[in-house]
């Protein structure tokens, strides 16, 4: 298991050493939520570090063993769907699994879902990041027959209550295979897809 | 336009005594949301009332003119929105229109949907009920290019919040062709059909 | 059908890759609620681009064949709602239809409404934006028979909630003829409203 | 001023005799919100007692004396608002005032509402109950000059969240003469209404 | 009655160009919400402009005729509701109103209130502005016989829910002699006072 | 410490055989929240057991020890509120403490409150129970110098939400000395009081 | 896979008629959510039907194989909590698993909890049932590294909101290992168990 | 008792005033939530006054005398709610307690907690702090038998609402001993602990 920071809340320093302290005893550390200058201050801390400033995700990777028995598939709605996506991502990557990347996957356009579909069904867990209406789980959900974690978004306006209306229709998925995590939660579907993976 | 009673929250009598009333003058009468008390008490004004025991829809329908240019589809998600559907699809077939149904059609389950998909793309607008997640719009949105008129359903339980979810689901559908009514407003929905099929 | 591009969520720069993109082959393109960096990323392309400010659109728009079969009316309740309106109207515009325009009409002030009848009977479908207690669709619905497509706005303090007191409010109206979009969607209804006078 | 007894939550012999113990000093007994079984128990405490069974009022009127200055008058916008309104017209009546009751007037029908117009401004303070979209308080607010006292009611059904719709509406009214009490409040508002016709 | 413009959401160029018209035939002219820049802008219309920065009212007060026919007075629970209240203030005196103002009044600290017992009685109406838990206006119900007016601020922190906590609460006040208006309105506060006054 | 059964959501069998068990090894038993059909149950097992029907308390009291220091005061604020003051005050009195009772004590009645003013200051701690606006709290609090426990009752109607009014209102309470259990807790709050009046 | 009929929201008849079609070619159906009317209807079509009244289940369960690789693990809080555990348990039991059932620990009694941790730690996957303040799965997840799907049920009273608070707490848990399904969705949790253990 | 002077939502200079004025004859002051601005112009009144960055917290400190009989623990879930702790320290602190402060445990991490237990069952009442779903109160309150007072901190994202989440859940906490106050209000729970430690 890598370890984790979560950077929001806590300062630029606070930050830079709690990492730099996870880091001469973990293979593996992975930093959360980290604006432009938390990001800074833990990239300065050695070169190991590898910043992705789309997600504000930062690793230090030293330990690439492959431990997933499978195939993690990561699908997103929309290009704005797209940072809590590559979270998911990159926590499933350094934990050691090999991942599908299916991005700009709308339920609106569902022959590119169709399209998709076989890559889809090959994996073993599916993590699926929708904002909006947020259905795309439930008919992802009708195509595969493995476990399927629902990230819902804050992607949206008006009446999606930055992300309250993608929850409420994950949570109310007409697919019995379909488990939700908090909004914007990249980290923990990658996570728990992660532990599905290797059991 | 027929002319119409919205019952609920109105006594047997004081429905009967308007129905009775607007029976008159109007070539056709609409009831809706009629308990068993309220439809006997209709129905015993004259043996032209038909009653729709599923949806509490009665009608009096004397002008069965085609007024609509095109055909309505009638989308339901599953079962148990049937009755919110039957709302739809006699308020649409009262003022004048050809309808095809399309029942329990889930998103969980999209080769129904796909199977139909032509039926679909043959209707000048589609309305389209669904609980729960209320996703349905959005896929069928996606797939024919005239205006759906979503109407979120009741059906659900927990984090539904009776209609809630749907309801914010489809307002912030990702298919541009969508526009909303109230919960379990099949007569809204086959009304507001009705008049575009008619433009 | 106009090519879309939603701006919001995205980088200046990919709005202007995907307007540059979508200009390649797309007769009319569309970009809505761009901010005015993003509005000057994507005017720089070429000077074909026209930017609406207010509103926060932007057209390509080279094809001016008008395809609507009659007039489509937007109304809009306050000076504040003008923005939404105007996405409506340019929506509608770029898709081919005559737009009459009727601003700065209250519910408060039913005189100028009245003043303005005709214009909205002689329309095949009318957008009604209005913030606060949206209650200006309910009226507008009672004096057409053609549909009416209701758009919350966000304008308000206080108990409106950011628009959710006029979208709850357009939900529930008594008249029969009225739709709704998601708060401040005034492309939506555009769209919608150009879909049904095509009709 | 009359005595007042809330009977809602109270058993049926509490509220006999709390009503039977003022019933000795004063000379006006109101109680509202009487269901069958209470009003029996009151009804029975002496033939003075009158019942109102539609909207749960009783009262014991001895003292008919006529203190308002001017007319308050009380609008209902449907039928199942009419429980509300009169709550609202015998508070106001038992205080002293007369009052001039225009029910049945609804927002989608601004005719019928343009016909009373006259009626409405000959009024010292009026009291509009409706529930759904509650947008007529805003349109009769724009129509007199005198206060408006909105009273929300919990009639419609689904995003009507039980008159959460109306008194939202309500409380964002965009005419500047309207203030709001509780949903289903009549009483309430016929009392402010009395007390504003005395000053 | 004063010509009124409410600033928020319009530009300064239009808040000032709406000002300078109906300075033309207006004696009073009101402008509510009017942020630092806004005002500005309208100060250096002319001279006659005052502006007050705590609520950001300003004013054209050329008619200074007594209207009202008794007294207003003016409660505020806290320091930061003093802005919400000077609105009220500024508003009734404008329409011709003696005000006595009477701030920092809690209900934590019930003797304050008692000792300025008497000023509230000698009122026609009182208007009553609070944030947090927004319970004066259920004590001050209780010691007066007048209409009471009571505003909910916006002021508190958590569970107030900008304002939302005191809303509910005023609206569910056991005093029957309270009518409520959106929160942080004062103006309307102020205008319905005015009304009252003036009957 | 006496022990508890919560009733609710329990088979009256399920209540009785817990109670009866607890019965062998505990001097003091209390269950809560049993109806009528459960209160019998428990009420057969032993004559030691007396019911409270207004409240749905069971007690079975053998040591009444006095443990607390001081006097405890429950205070209610209007008739409805009675039984979840009577839960609170049996809980304390089961646990060994005086109680001080003072019921049907309103804010918008501060004399009645201004009276028993003293009785309060005695007091080492206060549960204060209302519904409604939820006022009463801050007010007792601002009067006495101890912890005050504010218990939200369901009591009210329309926009009190079934106790949500009274909740926010007591979190957001002005007064210092106030914390706050859930809706209708009569229990926790005399729990609670209990614990501090041993301290 | 069972074939699966939840059955609330059908009519008995309805219920009867899908189970006993689907009982044809399916191995193993299971009913869900059946009331005692809709329990007796299926309970008639053949002895094979075992009835689980607790939980409204139904099950029809010829094929025993063990399909899961390790044991599913049930825990739920309290007494109130154990008709959804069970309908999780059972669903997990006809999917071919290995079930170990934990019942009645409760956070505040976290002995309970740590004396059962080792049969927490032997299962592959864990499933949480709790309402109230749903803080099991928290502690669960901290204690065991293996996927925990939590279900928050409708238990509690007041400021629960059916399930709400629950539902919030467990989609906030601080452990990254935690999913979540709708409110009282026993059979979700019990389906995604069995996938994850089949994996 | 120290005064206490709330900053936010009053001006640099207005706080200043009022802490100035009572620093002439109170022994101890407290300035809660100053921003830098704020804490800069209390600062210089006088080199008395300290300041805690971190809370926002300024205390003038003059009586060090100890009132409180007992120890109050302050335990807080995670780095981001320790501002909010602080507050409450501090608060106790200068009301004349001692503090014992337990900060960063959560309850995923169960074991920092079950090591730090004998501390917290030595005090006389436990402070607990904890954003994201608030479970920590509900544990800790099973390992202490005296008062516990739980604060929701704003901390968390997504589903947390700003500290809704939190809030619900120590509403319908488990343990009898809980209460709560509002979000984020560390100040109240530590002046509550120092009432009740001083009975």
């Amino acid at each position: 298991m890598p370890e984790v920071v979560f950077a929001k809340g806590k300062t630029p320093e606070q930050v830079a050493a709690i990492a730099d302290k996870l880091a001469v005893n973990a293979l593996n550390v992975l930093v959360t939520r980290a604006d432009a200058e938390c990001a800074r201050a833990v990239s300065e801390l050695s070169p190991e570090w590898k910043h992705y400033p789309f997600s504000g995700v930062l690793t230090l990777w030293r330990d690439h063993t492959v431990r997933g028995k499978g195939k993690i598939a990561i699908v997103s709605a929309g290009t704005s769907d797209i940072p809590v996506a590559e979270e998911a991502q990159i926590t499933a990557q350094v934990m050691g699994n090999e991942v599908d990347v299916v991005f700009d996957i709308g339920v609106a356009g569902i022959h590119r879902l169709m399209h998709n579909r076989e890559r889809l069904t090959e994996a073993r867990v599916v993590v699926v990041c929708a904002g909006m209406e947020g259905a795309l789980p439930s008919v992802v959900g009708g195509l595969v027959s493995c476990p399927v974690i629902a990230v819902p978004t804050s992607i949206g306006y008006g009446a999606s209550f930055h992300g309250l209306a993608a929850l409420l229709g994950m949570l109310n998925s007409c697919a019995s295979n379909v488990t939700v995590v908090n909004i914007d939660n990249g980290f923990g579907a990658g996570y728990v897809a992660s532990l599905i993976n290797r059991v």
